[in-house]
């Protein structure tokens, strides 16, 4: 008998978490046992106030494809946790509007805390004997979700990273006088993007010279004595770090900042852990420095997004479909890497529960020269996943993009 | 008979400052009048140090069209001011290199201090009856010169700027909640960076909003207005401002925020136009904003360059060459738009002392919406500007540039 399947994106936006909506569209527009294709908007906060799209018949082939490289996240999102007591009132009330729309299958779109609420709902309807089987496609650009070999979302940030620090690091080579350049990468607790920055170089030797992650404590001394032994060697030395980076004590580097009043309005401000650096090795060694935030477009450039990325959040969204079909329910799916070289992968499902509320940082064994650096294994493991450049159509010299009005 | 070229490259760098420098190489390379092209490494301050390269025939086929595509200084750059005293001894010393490497050619590729330097030597040379032939190549992502429709390197950077907003904007509009993003491009005292934001759009009354450029007083209550009443319309509120934001009395905005201390090691810091006026939205509205830094990637983004302007940056070095064998000196290279349904263009010549140390800013006409707005006519003059993507060599996933090591 068919049933409806219903799909949501939550947490924030991807270069590709709409490639995994398309994923799911096409799979369950191509399978019999699907009827209607629903969208919730603005995820399951939105749902619950009755916002939602049919996107069965609704969406031209050629809007589809557009929807695949259009960043962002087309249903909107949400930040919203469900509550942990199972027995809230919340949970009939959503089930009631499942039955109401003769729901079979549900898919969530998103990184940790939207595992969190497929967890929570696959267990209610486990307890309550609903027959709806709810699956996770993972999302994140943060890579640090646990058994999945990486999540759908960090190529094409890693691509990002690797190509604008590259192009910041010819941007700094150009003047002779010594320069330092300080590059702040998204990332709280897992080093995993500014670890692609590493990519950026080009031989032996190449900037970035210093690469700090959240993974190792942060020292300001130590720093310091890595700086003044970069100057030594390179008229322009560029460092990457972690937003996230913190001391031995747990404290964020951005916190040694006070907040600052601004007189004319009285208002107070924070300082990012680049900033906080430019000014301490300004202060220390005299020397030109510039601190650089690559800000959200790590996470949303459609443009420089990677092709691999692009195409295995399709799969994402594509196998979460046909193992919901099979029967299966409360799991993620999850990428299994089968080689290396040739690269290949292979889609499976993991315990949902085993990964909501869990975080995977940065490998010890790939952070190298003391805490700056990043071993030549990391590449090897992120080089196959920022291959490929989507081919986009364009309309006067811009890309075309998929958006609800 | 046979003289040597020189070719030098100065300011800040840009996307597409290597294509013109390719032009030269190519045509001067071309030219039966031309010798050797010699190349000063980091313009004419690092020419008097002795520093330079032989061009002619050390580059491949193969490396000169990836130096074609390389965004920032090949030669590497100089900020150095000639003395203003043509009387200096600076002169002769120079005029002697120039006559023991047989030079009949100089070519400079820059902005505005650059075309200063043209100026310089031409006048000194007049002045002296020497043969040198100097020719200035425009360059900048300001679109600041005088006497030519538009610079290269502007629309690369316009291109940049239009689908980085277009992809913040996306990245914005996902939740429910209001929300106001502010985005500081770059811009002294010139919109022209700022007013490409408008491309961005895709219907109207889309986002940016609204869209402040130096060439407007700004006012922090009229700003406050506009901010309202953009609020009580959208959700998603996009403000793209201008980093030279200056008041009635030329006051830069981002000197309303004092020198404020860091209190753990004491050091000083300066805030951003974006990030005064972040705060600024803040503490008026009490709605979540943040505030975002373009940075240099505006400048010096290869993977988003515009083909056309690459295109026509080559034909801006390579008419240079033509226009000096022509016996024409003391002039920088223009472009003079002949249509814009098609688009055509065609390179002039200007009197290079009329265009340095002038400053061409956005014109009045253009700015409208009581000074938050740009109007269609700068649309239609940009649109061509920032067509076509280039082929770019990848490798592992990473675009191949070609640089000095």
């Amino acid at each position: 008998m068919k049933k409806n399947a219903i799909v949501g994106q939550s947490g924030g936006p991807t270069a590709v978490i709409n490639a995994s909506l398309y994923g799911v569209i096409k799979e369950g527009m191509a399978q019999a046992e699907i009827g209607r294709v629903y969208g919730m908007l603005n995820g399951i906060e939105g749902f619950m106030s009755g916002n939602y799209m049919d996107l069965t018949g609704n969406l031209t082939e050629e809007e589809l494809e557009l929807l695949k490289l259009t960043p962002a996240a087309y249903l909107g999102s949400c930040r919203y946790k469900l509550p942990d007591d199972l027995s809230s009132p919340f949970y009939p009330a959503l089930f009631e509007k499942f039955r109401a729309m003769d729901i079979g299958y549900f898919f969530y779109i998103g990184g940790n805390d939207s595992m969190d609420t497929v967890s929570k709902l696959s267990r209610y309807a486990a307890h309550h004997g609903s027959p709806i089987r709810f699956i996770g496609i993972p999302k994140t650009i943060d890579n640090d979700l646990i058994l999945t070999d990486h999540t759908p979302g960090y190529g094409s940030a890693a691509k990002y990273v690797a190509d604008t620090v590259r192009e910041i690091v010819l941007d700094s080579s150009v003047y002779q006088q010594k320069s330092v350049t300080i590059i702040e990468l998204m990332g709280r607790h897992a080093g995993w993007l500014t670890a692609a920055s590493a990519l950026a170089r080009k031989f032996d030797g190449d900037n970035p010279l210093l690469i700090y992650l959240p993974e190792t404590d942060f020292e300001f001394e130590r720093f310091a004595e890595d700086v003044k032994a970069a100057l030594n060697k390179h008229n322009s030395v560029i460092i990457c770090i972690s937003e996230g980076l913190s001391d031995s004590q747990g404290k964020f580097i951005c916190e040694y900042a006070d907040e600052v009043r601004l007189d004319t309005f009285g208002h107070k401000m924070l300082t990012g852990s680049g900033k906080m650096l430019e000014n301490f090795v300004r202060d220390r060694f005299g020397v030109k420095v510039r601190s650089i935030e690559l800000n959200v477009n790590q996470r949303c450039s459609g443009m420089l997004a990677s092709a691999t990325d692009i195409e295995e959040s399709v799969q994402a969204g594509s196998e979460g479909v046909k193992a919901a079909l099979k029967g299966i329910t409360g799991r993620m799916v999850a990428f299994h890497r089968t080689g290396n070289s040739p690269y290949s992968m292979e889609c499976i499902t993991v315990d949902v529960n085993e990964v909501c509320n869990q975080e995977k940082l940065f490998p010890a064994q790939w952070i190298c020269g003391n805490g700056t650096d990043i071993s030549p294994d990391f590449l090897e493991y992120a080089i196959p996943l920022i291959q490929g450049e989507p081919q986009r159509k364009m309309e006067s010299g811009r890309p075309v993009y998929l958006y609800r009005r």
